[in-house]
């Protein structure tokens, strides 16, 4: 392999994804200069991937560019924010081959059209261990607007954007289970999986209708629970009102253990928000102008904590604490 | 050693670096939430080391931590910012003890204090391979007012400040090297590897008087290349000229080929920076007022790369293309 140095890999891969973006000073300086616009606030988030850990070294390079991209925009909508720049940090093993690197930075750009974010900097190093990608999301949010894990109210609705449950499904397709399931079904969950499909539309939407706002990453258990952390609440869901696919349903129905992945999987990336019960239909129509389905599936009540009712009403236990990527 | 959580590490010890920081979110939220002052524009950089790359799994805790701190403020001194917060990335593997996290957190607490920089979020995960810190910094600058690497012309003069080739003479100094210094001296440049100065109050003095500015990190041959490519013009600088500390110059003395590592050699995070021959006299001021001393090395010609000249205009040549961290 022909020996790379950090200015070679920056020239031929990444300053392609900052072309036409001012902020990214042609990559030439050692930092990115970021020109906000009056009147908005910053949104800044930070996610970072390890092999072997988070993504395995033998997923398709691409896919592994796309959903890293994908889970810091998601950060950027549970926030109520709309994409602005990123920047890369890269850690790099011997053994990876620049062919590899070229299919992870075409799946950024790929997606940095889709999404509206474009590169502005970053750093690459050598290691000795693992690859480590680590991807730090900047996005606009007008001053005052943004959605805040701690703004939940004891009487409010608790709401989930799309369907639960899908990623963790997809994992489990993934790795030889779910056989009841036809392939088709089974490659509609493993993409749900592959690639989040982060909710900026419906976040930016729901500025001044939700009180609050996570998107699922941890599981839907877990992530409930921050928010109820962070607010000061206890979150009362109904099971059945969960929205699931055909797939999940039918794997459900084969095999009712499959709820505890729905509730404690993670990586379906969709929203969970409160709001008012007096915003019901300014939910349902911000939603539908942004054309995602949403499903109201509990409310915050005084206390601490997060339970989940069975159609009896009797409490589910969750056996996890969520998915945690640590 | 007990298990630790993602969740534990935040409340423990990174949360009372975020304490009295809005920004942060309580570091309840994925992200951070960046408040721009009317008429600022924010400089953002990306900074990652890798233990036995950047640096030494033994070395103090306390000391990796004010370094990684320093090594980013000092990209946003370069471009004129101000410090204002940062994010901090830990990629973590299983052998490390919670008590060296404990020491790393108590070195940022110490500079973030002295450099009036906040903790405002980031992400922990976890490894197989070696610890990887990553630390983003955010700094402030006027609108327009951010000094560029591609700022340089023709006919101006290049500056530095402090003294060049310490922290080579540091680094050489802790493997053993330069026996020929007392003890004292040796000393004073392993405080220079370890624990740079960053030129805040003088990048900040620069604003609209220098035309160009990086700090010196992967050495004054490269980082004045880098500002010679960005600026599509040739660096001349006399070697006679180049400010060196007591102990450079009695090392340098004692072995002529030190020279090769004063060029080449990284880590200083001195200032190199441009200005019209106009304002020799606004440069001497700004340095006086931040009580830093600065010197001028040379000029710039048209044409392209670096020279560097000694007493008698002939040609050194650096031996190696600067200290690259990659």
């Amino acid at each position: 392999m022909k020996r790379r140095t950090e200015f070679d890999l920056i020239e031929t891969l990444f300053a392609p994804l900052a072309r036409g973006t001012p902020e990214a000073l042609n990559l030439e300086d050692d930092a990115a200069l970021l020109i906000p616009s009056p009147g908005l606030e910053l949104v800044v988030s930070t996610d970072a991937l390890v092999a072997g850990i988070h993504f395995h070294a033998d997923d398709p390079p691409e896919l592994i560019g796309r959903k890293l991209l994908r889970v810091s925009v998601s950060d950027l909508a549970s926030m109520g924010a709309e994409p602005y720049v990123y920047l890369l940090t890269i850690v790099i093993p011997p053994e990876c081959e620049e062919s590899w690197l070229e299919q992870f930075a075409a799946g950024l750009a790929r997606d940095q059209e889709a999404f509206g974010i474009h590169l502005a900097g970053g750093d690459t190093v050598s290691t000795s261990g693992p690859l480590v990608l680590s991807l730090t999301a900047v996005g606009e949010v007008p001053a005052g607007k943004a959605l805040r894990r701690s703004g939940a109210s004891e009487g409010e609705d608790i709401w989930v954007s799309g369907t639960i449950g899908d990623a963790a499904l997809g994992l489990m397709a993934m790795q030889g289970d779910l056989s009841v399931l036809g392939e088709n079904d089974r490659a509609a969950l493993k993409d749900r999986y592959l690639l989040p499909q982060p909710r900026i539309g419906l976040g930016a939407a729901l500025r001044g209708i939700g009180s609050s706002c996570i998107d699922v990453s941890d599981g839907l258990a877990a992530d409930l629970g921050h928010v109820c952390r962070a607010s000061g609440v206890r979150g009362e869901v109904q099971f059945d009102c969960i929205p699931l696919s055909e797939p999940a349903r039918t794997a459900m129905t084969a095999d009712p253990h499959i709820a505890d992945s729905i509730l404690s999987g993670g990586d379906d990336y969709e929203l969970l928000f409160t709001a008012s019960p007096k915003s019901r239909e300014a939910v349902f129509q911000a939603a539908a102008n942004c054309d995602v389905k949403v499903a109201r599936i509990g409310q915050m009540l005084s206390g601490s904590g997060v339970v989940i009712l069975d159609a009896e009403n009797v409490e589910i236990a969750v056996t996890t604490a969520g998915y945690t990527h640590f």
